[in-house]
């Protein structure tokens, strides 16, 4: 593969969204051709995958049925859009990624890593490059939370304690993953966040070059 | 477990739904509990993933995604219908079950048996006590589909070309799983297609009692 696969990961209202935007401004300009994605969803098939899961009257929905439904909409993503773009040199930035899995179902919803990494295994081929969680204690997130309300699905309505284990769970994946997988803080302010991320994104474009 | 749990298989049109609601009449009457599904589908939220597998739209669907998506429907059905009413004790008739990914995505679309057993390592745990392969061949199945063109999805459109591998897929799965697959004569009429699968359930019940 030519490109490079970057993924980010964080809890709810960690700032991700916000900080791909800044890259993605900041990679143009540079000269690169830069792709954004986002998980669950970014193709129409994945996309209707999501709306299966987000589903507010799917309560019934089993553990094992979710991580298959995340891992069915990943491998598709991952096989229509990412894997083409790698191969014409694009660097790919994308909203979440199989560690979202590991940390909010196999760790927050203790149906086991285990589990989640049997589910995912096609995906196991196309691991990132480099995945940068932004690392942020629930406590602060949830006062960003409240501030858009507006966007409340079947994940954002978790209660408080949900949030707190999705925090250890990204923990974990950081452990189980050091090569892969690198901390920014996300108690930092936007530009500070940014710089830290250019930073650690440096020596994998210069590997691209 | 302390039902039964039978499932049935064999190409389009093979006679699938007339046997299966002359068994339930039959052991019905007998005093047993029958329960009836069919995949994919079989619950709501596994009539939703069913949806978007046969999407005359999703051609980009890839190969992988789809054994997912039909895991995941399979997985959902499977523990949130199939098990409960086995522990009641009920006879389980399923129209379709693993080997139809198998024989259909596994060998007919080439992506390999392995990639399917892979993709619903989860199912694996929960086997059929016996599956019942209608076998029939293509060019008689063909005749027969040829008086139902109404319901013509994704699959059923397919060529003359896939159902003759479809058949030799059901094949391959009788011969790699000799004890739970048992296949009965497609080509009989309707009164001995039945009485041949009774004579063929009838040490399975026996073992219920």
């Amino acid at each position: 593969m030519k490109g490079l696969f970057i993924t980010f990961e964080g809890g709810e209202c960690s700032g991700k969204t916000t900080l791909i935007k800044k890259l993605v401004s900041y990679y143009e300009n540079k000269g690169y051709k830069v792709l954004t994605s986002r998980e669950p969803g970014g193709t129409p098939i994945a996309e209707q995958i999501r709306n299966v899961i987000l589903d507010n009257n799917n309560v019934a929905m089993t553990g094992k049925c979710e991580a298959l439904l995340y891992a069915a909409s990943r491998i598709q993503h991952v096989e229509e859009k990412i894997l083409p773009a790698l191969d014409k040199g694009y660097i790919v930035l994308c909203d979440r990624f199989i560690d979202s899995s590991l940390a909010y179902q196999g760790y927050a919803r203790n149906i086991g890593f285990d589990l989640i990494l049997e589910a995912n295994k096609f995906v196991l081929d196309y691991l990132p490059d480099l995945t940068v969680l932004i690392n942020i204690k629930p406590e602060i997130a949830l006062k960003r939370m409240s501030n858009r309300l507006d966007k409340v699905n079947r994940l954002d309505a978790e209660s408080f304690n949900f949030h707190k284990l999705v925090y250890e769970g990204y923990q974990e994946v950081l452990k189980r993953y050091p090569n892969r997988v690198k901390a920014v803080d996300g108690n930092l302010d936007e530009d500070s966040l940014f710089l830290e991320t250019i930073n650690l994104i440096k020596p994998y474009l210069e590997k691209l070059c």
